[in-house]
């Protein structure tokens, strides 16, 4: 199973970015988790570009197109989802492969409810599948944890693997869905 | 009085982008409104780089700083703000001169909602003052009017006018205070 990690934050010293790092080193052998670090390369959205779409782009839909599922940690800025989030799924609107895809989205911080339900309404309107039992949220924000704190921490490596289960089971179900009764919705 | 106009599309045959030219040429001897035309420039927003501002911020930063008022027009793309609006405002966010910037958002499309929401959810929590009276929703989504027919159309033009017509008022009695009981919010 392949997963690609997609940060909503730039910076480098971001919680979002540091909790899909620790995400990747936990996961288990038969799931190779991805890092997708273009995110500030791609241009702003532009629908006039759609003919001839500018490499990044192009870059960025073949590897949502080559995921089994998205892994998606993103900040909070002033109630909102970021404007680098929100860019990378304005390329993927109306991108066929990236319809029912199952998408788990990760919370660093849990009081920041404005961006996480943002994003999951834009994401169900894209027509991705919210893998719910994958969708977790892990008080980090303020915390002080780097990525190796994180893997450290029993707490938050165990709410990272119950997440990745989570998105392995649903991804195993729609390998073969008559040998499962595990709903993605 | 100078007024900001920010589209949050970068179509060219933008209907947002439209209204604000239409405006534009519709706003009263006493106010000048100016079309930012450069939210497709700036980069991605990334903290690491508030300590040097990459130029195009620095210009957007003056522009938005040496309007008296901001005058919003921007799409909704699965069921949220535009990546290009967002990204703009992020790069604004705890900027000083933005604080209590009057601020009007006209929705070309008011049966999107959850972008209109969203984005003055957001401009309150980066304490702008929203001119709600300046505010107004302008059925064009499928409309199929250009600017030229926005501005020949009596209900479009008269909706156009009375909302720089509330934005000029706000202004007003924020220079004088006294002089008026009008109030912003």
């Amino acid at each position: 199973m392949r997963v690609l990690a997609i940060s909503g934050s730039l910076r480098a010293a971001s919680i979002n970015s540091a909790l899909l790092r620790a995400a990747a080193r936990l996961a288990p052998p038969k799931m190779e988790l991805v890092l997708f670090r273009d995110a500030g390369k791609l241009p702003l959205f532009n629908p006039d570009l759609e003919s001839q779409l500018p490499a990044p782009v192009v870059e960025m839909q073949r590897a949502v197109a080559g995921a089994d599922a998205l892994l998606i940690a993103s900040p909070e800025y002033a109630h909102g989802v970021t404007g680098t989030i929100k860019n990378l799924l304005d390329w993927l609107v109306s991108y066929e492969p990236f319809v029912d895809k199952p998408v788990a989205v990760l919370n660093a911080s849990p009081r920041a409810r404005h961006a996480d339900a943002a994003l999951r309404e834009t994401l169900k309107t894209m027509s991705a599948v919210i893998v719910e039992d994958a969708c977790v949220a892990i008080p980090l924000l303020g915390a002080g944890l780097d990525e190796n704190a994180m893997i450290a921490s029993p707490e938050v490596s165990g709410t990272i693997e119950r997440a990745l289960a989570a998105l392995w089971r649903a991804h195993a179900s729609r390998q073969s869905p008559d040998g499962s009764n595990f709903s993605l919705s």
